[in-house]
């Protein structure tokens, strides 16, 4: 299948849509914009519909670098192929894609070792610029550059992508449920598969039940995890954490007086076999860490701390107790390799996708999708680009 | 076998010989004491040798709880059973054991799970105690109660230890061998190969050349590591550790302005799969953690730190490194079941256990092995108790 308009396109600069961040914490701006052509390596891809993550809002936010305007942001996405540079043969136009923030370069000692998804090739960094050559594709209609977000700034029709960036996956499921593992779900579904390998039988608590907690507890209960303790501020999270598997509920505003690592370990009998922090707080690590099971406890970190945050521990418990800290980015996933067995878990409908998709917007309404998620309202919204 | 003296003492007190430390931090002093029979699950011993460990040290120094006075140290010793309590039929009268500070009851979940050697049912603490029933064996002529230590108390001709604590042994190795399994060989090579599980071909940072720090190299050879990296800061340790396997070394006092960390990465390019941490200093921690490769590497605690330290990372490094961080007591061995695999691989000449005995002295001396290990010339002193 080609794009019609790959015809025309192909080698020329696009003139396009795209909603630009101008200002740290001020409403996008649809504009018109120039999308280069692809450098060797790189894709320029069409983006059907993107949807919003939590650290599209941090950005967003981010007054000091790495926060960096004026910036296409989004990250979350799924596109086709528009046209390809030198060097690709991974994929061709038309194709269907998934960007992704972790690059999987194949050939790295970390690409080709089953121990580790951080590729050293192009090692994840919040930059500014493509990857791969440092410079950007995004120019206003000023000629003034705009700059790149994690490889991938999904908020504009067209964007370009390195290779090492991008999966290919069967057109066959609907790209408003396969973007969702272009970042957030795959986060957390990796982290309980591939980062913690949750035993089935085995005992969770979730820290924040956003949807990276969420998408832990569905990853969680894929592995066969018979109690999955879900904790938040919003007791009303809990109704939403059942869809998920979410089988009991601490509330962390409300614990009658004690710690929540208390109640955990008291609820469980010693604490739980693995505990996921999905918030960015190192006081919950620390919660974590206090609440995970003596002798193979693990605590897995997801959340996004602010920067400078420290994670405190007592060397004393560090010693004695035998658990364990880690932390992973994309829950651990390679993306060439794994994002495909999601798609297939999800066409056999073991792996539930649809209950993240609270709400759907056109392009022109991307600012209320920040306003959902700011709001609390939304768990994923996607954007459709072409609405 | 039975021995002599048990036909004449059992179900009666044994008046022996202790080194009894009375105060902290000064000299040993030799007197009689009375050790009393043991109760339902305990075992009486004669202590055939024991040697010193750097924990005594510290609890013999140590002015507040847990240190504790009149007090007799020593954990890490052989054995022959004199007598048994009530309920006991592990071992008999006559039988070879070595006692552990860490129990294996073989009943509760910890040490029914092929997880955890922390055994939940008589749980690792420093207690002045027997650890079932809380109270003293020992008395002196004037009917003082003298205080235990770690559950073995090996400083005494006589000892009364929890069958949990003891593990029954080939009789064939030689005692001043085999009691360096009691603690502080076990701890270093288990850290190695069962902790961490050393995988064949990697590369190992130990930081602190002791006898817990050879013990990880010895564990790390054994388990095919391909380069081992010696950190100390007394240059003289590197001769030691190639006995043992070290193949580098990296001063922690004079790496060229660099910290030593930095120089670990630079020699690895890119950090050590497995750093271990055998001094117990915090800022030790967290330099072994900076320098454990990205992805997969992990740091293990092994040093016992002062009560209230504090280990601080970074909250993006944990996020971002895909590090694990983790503690280990009696190197995650589980005594009864592995102390017999290492003195197997003594017997078959591929664990080495002689190389660590550099002095050996009669009780009497007791008080001079102290002062070898405080001024570092020896790793381990044997004590033989008839000598």
């Amino acid at each position: 299948m080609e794009d019609n308009l790959s015809r025309s396109s192909r080698g020329k600069p696009i003139r396009c849509r795209a909603a630009v961040s101008r200002k740290p914490g001020e409403p996008l701006v649809i504009e018109e914009i120039m999308v280069a052509t692809p450098m060797p390596r790189e894709v320029r891809i069409r983006i059907i519909c993107t949807s919003l993550c939590h650290s599209d809002i941090i950005f967003w936010k981010m007054k000091e670098f790495p926060g960096i305007f004026p910036r296409i942001l989004g990250h979350e996405a799924i596109g086709i192929v528009e046209s390809v540079g030198g060097e690709v043969d991974e994929v061709t136009d038309g194709d269907i894609v998934i960007p992704t923030f972790m690059s999987d370069c194949g050939e790295c000692i970390d690409c080709k070792s089953e121990k580790s998804n951080l590729c050293s090739k192009l090692p994840f960094k919040v930059s500014p610029w493509m990857p791969r050559y440092e410079t950007t594709r995004f120019t206003d209609l000023n000629g003034e550059i705009l700059y790149h977000f994690l490889s991938v700034s999904s908020f504009s029709e067209y964007t370009v992508v390195d290779i090492a960036h991008l999966t290919k996956i069967d057109p066959a499921v609907p790209p408003d449920r396969a973007c969702l593992l272009s970042c957030g779900v795959s986060t957390g579904v990796g982290a309980a598969w591939r980062t913690a390998n949750v035993e089935a039988g085995s005992t969770v608590a979730i820290f924040g039940l956003g949807s990276i907690g969420l998408a832990v507890a569905e990853g969680a209960r894929l592995c066969g995890a018979t109690r999955i303790i879900g904790v938040d501020v919003n007791p009303d999270k809990f109704e939403t954490g059942k869809k998920f598997g979410v089988t009991e509920f601490v509330s962390a505003e409300n614990s009658g007086g004690k710690p929540v690592s208390q109640v955990i370990n008291e609820m469980t009998g010693g604490g739980a076999d693995y505990c996921f922090e999905c918030v960015g707080l190192s006081s919950l690590v620390q919660e974590s860490y206090a609440c995970c099971r003596k002798g193979w406890g693990k605590t897995i970190m997801l959340g996004v701390a602010k920067p400078g945050s420290q994670v405190t521990l007592p060397a004393s418990a560090i010693l004695h107790d035998g658990k364990s800290l880690t932390g992973t980015l994309f829950g651990g996933l390679k993306p060439k390799s794994d994002i495909p067995i999601l798609l297939k878990r999800y066409k056999d409908k073991e792996l539930r996708l649809d209950e993240f998709v609270t709400h759907e917007v056109g392009f022109e309404d991307i600012n209320k999708a920040f306003d959902l998620l700011i709001e609390g309202q939304s768990l994923r919204c996607v954007i459709w680009m072409n609405k």
